[in-house]
C-alpha cells in the first residue's frame, strides 16, 4: 500500500523577503520520512489572506495531510487562524479549553493574558487542539490540516504531539553513494539502474566541489534488500 | 507603481525528502528584494512532471515572473526542460546553439560529449538562453520562467546572467527592531503603527532566547524616511 501524502504550507513574510532561513521544513521533512509519509509538496505564501485561504484549500485537497507552520501568534499579521476557518466554511472564536490553557499559564508566568494574547485562543468550530509543551499556546487540527507555530521550537513540539496521532507508512531508507566524476558520466548507469530498479526512487544530486564535479546518488525505497543490491551494482559499474 | 511580482519553483526529491536544506530560496529571495522585484510565493515539488507541468502554469499565470531551480542536468530524473515546454505547448529538441556551446566546453576539458550531457542542449522551441559562466550549460527563459539549474553555484551565476535583463521595481528597504518582550506585551502598539503607517509591511517574528521570549519587529517599505519615523515612534513608545 502506498504511504500516505502530506505538504506543508509555510506562512511567512520573513522567509520570502530573504530575510530568515526556514528551519521548519527541513525538521518537518525528516520527521515525515522516519514516519512514513510522504512529503510531496511544500508552499510558502506571504501573511495575504486570499493566498492563505487558496493554498490551504488546493493542498487539503490533493494530500492526505497539510501541515502548515507560522501565523497564530498573537499580533497584527497572525492570521493563519482565520484563514483556516475560512478555508473550511467555519465560524472562529475564543475557545474555553484553550482559554483556560493560557489562563493557567499567564498566571504562573505572572504576565497579562491582555486582548492581544487572548487571540492565542481563537479556534476554528470543531477543530481539536494541539498540544504546546514550550509556550502553551495550543495549535489545532481541522479536518486534515495541522495548524502549528512558526518558531522552531514550538514547531517541532507541536510536530511531536500530532505525528504520533497519525497513521503512516513504512518508513523510507536510504543509501547514498558519491561519485567524483560528473552526472553525465554516470548517467547512463543510472538510467538502467532506475529500469531495472523500478520498486526504488533512484536520485542523483550534483556538487561542485574544489572546481571538481560529482554527484551524490541517493536511493531510495522502503526494502532495504533492494536498496543494497542497487547500490552495490552501482558501485561495481563505477569500480568503487 | 506597484513592484513586479515572482514566485519561484524549486523542483527537488531531495528537499522534500529532509536529505538536503534548501539554499537557493534564500539567496532568490534577497536577490529579488534588492531589484525590486516582490517574491509571493515559493512552491517545492518533487521530480514529477504532472506536478511540475501543473506547478509552472500555475504560478506563470499568477506572478510577472517565475524562476525555477533544479533538474536540467544529463541524468534520467532531470525533466524540468520537458516539463516547461509541456506546460507551454511547446515542441522541445537539441537546439544548435545550445550544442555549439556544449561541444566548445567539453572539448577543452577533454570530457565526452556523450548522449546524457547532450540532452542539456535541449531547449523548448522559442525560449532565450541563460549563460552559464560555471559550467556551461545553459539555462533557458519561456514567456515568463526562466529555467535555471540546482547547484547553487551555478544557479547564483545563473541569477547573476537574468536579473539584469528584468525591469525591476524600488528596491524594498527594511529596520529592524530586536525586542527582549513577548509578542503579546507589544501587539496592541505594533497593531496601531500598522494601521498608522498602512504604506508600510510590519512584521513581528518572535523567538525563544535561554528560556525567555523576544522578537524582532521588521519595518519594511520603499521610503526610508517613512520607515525611520515608524522604527523610532515604536522605539520611543517601548522605552527602547
Amino acid at each position: 500500500m502506498a504511504n500516505p501524502t502530506a505538504a506543508m504550507l509555510v506562512i511567512g513574510d520573513e522567509i520570502l523577503s530573504g530575510r530568515t532561513r526556514d528551519a521548519n521544513m527541513h525538521y518537518l521533512a525528516g520527521e515525515l520520512t522516519t514516519h512514513g509519509i510522504d512529503l510531496k509538496e511544500v508552499r510558502i505564501v506571504s501573511d495575504d489572506a486570499p493566498a492563505i485561504v487558496a493554498a490551504t484549500r488546493a493542498l487539503a485537497g490533493a494530500y492526505d495531510h497539510v501541515f502548515t507552520s507560522g501565523g497564530i501568534g498573537p499580533t497584527h499579521d497572525d492570521i493563519t487562524a482565520d484563514c483556516i476557518a475560512e478555508a473550511f466554511g467555519r465560524t472562529i472564536d475564543v475557545r474555553d479549553d484553550a482559554r483556560a490553557l493560557l489562563e493557567a499559564h499567564y498566571a504562573n508566568s505572572g504576565l497579562e493574558l491582555n486582548e492581544a494574547r487572548l487571540r492565542m485562543a481563537r479556534i476554528p468550530e470543531g477543530a481539536s487542539l494541539i498540544e504546546n509543551p514550550v509556550s502553551t499556546a495550543p495549535g489545532f487540527t481541522v479536518e486534515n490540516v495541522h495548524v502549528m507555530a512558526g518558531v522552531p521550537s514550538v514547531f517541532r513540539a507541536m510536530v511531536a504531539s500530532v505525528l504520533p496521532t497519525l497513521i503512516g507508512g513504512a518508513p523510507v531508507l536510504s543509501q547514498s553513494l558519491r561519485v567524483m566524476r560528473g552526472e553525465g558520466d554516470i548517467a547512463a548507469n543510472l538510467g538502467q539502474l532506475a529500469k531495472d530498479f523500478a520498486d526504488l526512487s533512484i536520485g542523483c544530486y550534483p556538487f561542485q566541489q574544489d572546481g571538481a564535479f560529482g554527484a551524490n546518488v541517493v536511493v531510495r525505497g522502503t526494502d532495504g534488500a533492494r536498496i543494497d543490491a542497487a547500490v552495490t551494482r552501482l558501485a561495481d559499474e563505477l569500480g568503487l
